[in-house]
Parts: C-alpha cells; structure tokens; sequence
C-alpha cells in the first residue's frame, strides 16, 4: 500500500500525477490538504477541528481531503484512517515548484514527506521547478517512477529513508545525482499595498541567495546542470560540532 | 538591539516575560503573530497579505503584532522594520509548552529561532514545561537570562548559533545541561465529534514515546532530571550516512 498528499490541496494537477505514479506500485491512499498549503513546513492543526472529505474511490483508489496541512494529512492516515495496516511508502507531491536547498525547511510536501519516514515506511517528496498549474509532469513522473521502484525493490533498504527529490524544468534531463543540501538562504521583500479602509498590509516574496555555487556535490548545482537532484534527509538537528564551545561558554 | 517573537501570539504571558528579559540587554523590537501560531513550524505566508499593528512604544521598546505566522515576523522584522540595521541577538518565546526533542520540529517557537539564525546572529528559542497561561516563568527568565548573558559576552561566539533551551518545572533546578536531541516520535490519537450539522470532524491529540531514555546526553533525559536542556540547532537537514546507499540504489 502507498500513501499520497501533497500541499498544493487535492485537486491540484501534481497530486494527480503522483498518484498516477503510485498506481502502478498498488493500492493507494491519498490524502491531501482541502486548500493550498504551500510553505507550511512541518506544520499541525492544533486549534482547529479537522474535516475529512471522501472525494474519489475506486477499486485499488481512495482519495481524501482533509482540512488541515500535509502532515495533518501523513498523521490521520497512518494513526486514523489505515491505524495498523502495513504501508509500504509515502509520496508527497508532485510539488508544483523547488523543494531543493533551505526551502526543504519551508516546504509543505517535505514535511509531509519527513513524516512519514517516522512510520517506519520509506518515504519520497517529489518536486518540479515549475510553478504554474499547467506544469509538464511528464518527466517528474518518469524519474519518479525510477526512484521509486528502486527503493521498493531494494532488499537492504535503511528505515526510515525520507529523499528530497527535485526535477528540473530542461529539455533533456541527464539523469539523477544524489547530493547533500545546498547552503543559502532567502531574503524578502515586503511588498506595500494599502486596502480600501487605508490599512498597511503586505506580501511576502523574496530571492534565493546561494553561498556555494560553485560546489558541485549540491542539490542546487544538479539542478542547474540538467540533473534530478536527490538528497536523503535526516531530522537530528543538533549541531553536534557546537557542543565543545556551548559547554565551555555556558558554565 | 533584540529582536523578541514567540508562537503563542502578542497577548501571550510568555512574550511578556521574553521582552522583560531581552530589555535588560538594550533595545528590544518585538513582533508576534496576532494569534496563536503553536504547531507552526518553519511555516511561511503565501496566500495571504500580512497586516502589521503598532501594539506598544516607549524609549528602548517597540511591540508589534503581525497577522503571520512567527518565521514571517522574523522576515518581516529583520527585512523590513530594521532593515539594514544591526541586530545583537534574536528572542523566540518563551515558549507555553516544551519544544524538546522532535517537538522542534514542529515548533513555530524554534522555527523562528532557527529563522533569526539566518540573519547572522545568535538565537535563542526559550520554553517553559508548562502549557497554562498563568505558567509561572520566573525559573525560564532566570536561565533565559544567564544564557542570553552568556552567548552576548562571548568573543569566540560562532555565528550563526541557534539554540533549543527547555526549562523543567521543579522545586529546584540543578543547573543548564548541553544536549543533543532526544530520539522519539509522537503517534496521534483523533477524536472523533459531530457538529450540529452532522459533519464528522476530529482533533489531533497524541502521546510522545521517547526511544532513548536511558541516554543521559539527550535534551529529554535533562529535563527528566531536573536540569535546563540547551541543544545548539543547525538546519542542514542531508543525511550523509545514508549517501553511499543511495547511489548503489539508484544507479
């Protein structure tokens, strides 16, 4: 059994295509968010009442909206809706844009995807550099389709396994290369506009600032080089090489 | 200057008690999210514009609110209100609830702590073990304080430095311990109730299990024993053991 969400909410374009891709593995469960939920990192609904919806079934598919993020969505699946029931991985996307780098922090798809791996259950967050709805998922499809068969036929496979995966928008892909995360970060622009009762309000949006381009073990150099980049990812978030110094300057 | 945010909103008693701590060490810019934001992770604002509202001014204190989440308050603070000006340190709490272990993960408490690290200072994400709102913080600015003296003194400090401190509630605190993070996941429960129109609806509500709790160097086992956990953070989330694996796999 496979389980599917994303962030761009149940009826965005992406989700259709992974589950398309998680068909052909066996029966799936999907569940996505009922709205966008872009950028919601590894967000939970805490205030608020979730509601699910049943929005599709058919034999081997059912699909869900439910009223909350993409974790939200991981969390009701596994502990809820199949609480016992073997699954065998997770995909979270077809993300309509880059997951690649510090945005694997941000991101809806790859929180969800991060949790799953705590199911015991490898689990693979797919993204395209494509931010339109009218995306051509055609090539996020295919490697996706590549990835994931190799993890599911892959006899020595360490539990959990969570893999960022990011597709480029080129005309000939070159293939796939396992990188780490690129170092960078954002800065923003607050843009000002002033609504019909005179009050300040402002939109979020920004640039990507990459402090390594050059290093080509990186996520963002695949990218730019015609490359699915593919990066494993693990939640220990210590900074083990701060412990020495922390001791000395907090006695 | 500081800059103060938390997740629990600017009426929280918790952002009270971090200004009144922060004000000790110079000029205090406070912005926190109009409501409360628990559970909100590394969360960004896409869809939806941002109001800013002036809540306090006085020499040497500004206290906003903004209708975002607490990494957009962060954004907003140091690439708008101050932009360009030099910030000494970043504030995030203190915390209504523990943000040990995995729980930083799902922090918006830690998550603009872990923001603030961006802008090249330190950051400190403070948290109390006491969800009520009449939690008393006099132990939490205590240590607040020693460790925020402490990281501002040091000459060797390296930037940018995040950390992750839980203060327990016990008669008598036996002093800061440096930790990592505690392995453990949360399994959910989900409540199930029918609202007046006959629409099923849940809350999410779950158990942590803690895999390591004889490990006496984890951030759990700390607070277990009566001291304050500090865990330094970094955001580099590539998991490097499993690199080799993958390109066997995915060849």
């Amino acid at each position: 059994m496979i389980v599917v969400t994303n962030d761009d909410g149940f009826e965005a374009p992406g989700f259709a295509a992974a589950i398309e891709v998680a068909c052909e593995f066996g029966r799936v469960v999907a569940v996505a968010p009922a709205t966008p939920q872009s950028g919601r990192s590894q967000a939970i609904t805490i205030y608020d009442p979730l509601f699910l919806r049943e929005r599709h079934r058919e034999e081997g598919l059912e699909i869900y909206s439910l009223s909350g993020t993409p974790v939200d969505c991981i969390k009701f699946v596994f502990d809820h809706l199949l609480a016992d029931q073997k699954v065998d991985l997770v995909v979270s996307g077809i993300n309509h844009g880059s997951n690649s780098a510090i945005n694997v922090l941000y991101s809806g798809t790859m929180g969800a995807a991060i949790e799953g791996s705590f199911y015991g259950c490898p689990s693979v967050g797919l993204s395209l550099l494509d931010h339109s709805r009218d995306a051509d998922f055609t090539d996020a499809k295919c490697y996706g389709r590549q990835i994931i068969a190799s993890i599911l036929k892959s006899q020595e496979q360490p539990r959990p396994l969570c893999l960022n995966v990011n597709v480029p928008v080129v005309p000939n892909i070159k293939g796939i290369r396992v990188c780490r995360q690129c170092r960078g970060i954002w800065r923003e622009d607050f843009f000002p506009h002033v609504d019909p009762n005179g009050r300040n309000y402002y939109w979020l949006t920004g640039n990507y600032t990459n402090y390594e381009p050059e290093a080509e073990d990186t996520d963002e150099w695949a990218l730019s080089n015609g490359y699915v980049a593919v990066v494993p990812v693990q939640i220990d978030l210590t900074s083990y090489s701060d412990l020495a110094y922390l001791n000395k300057v907090l006695k």
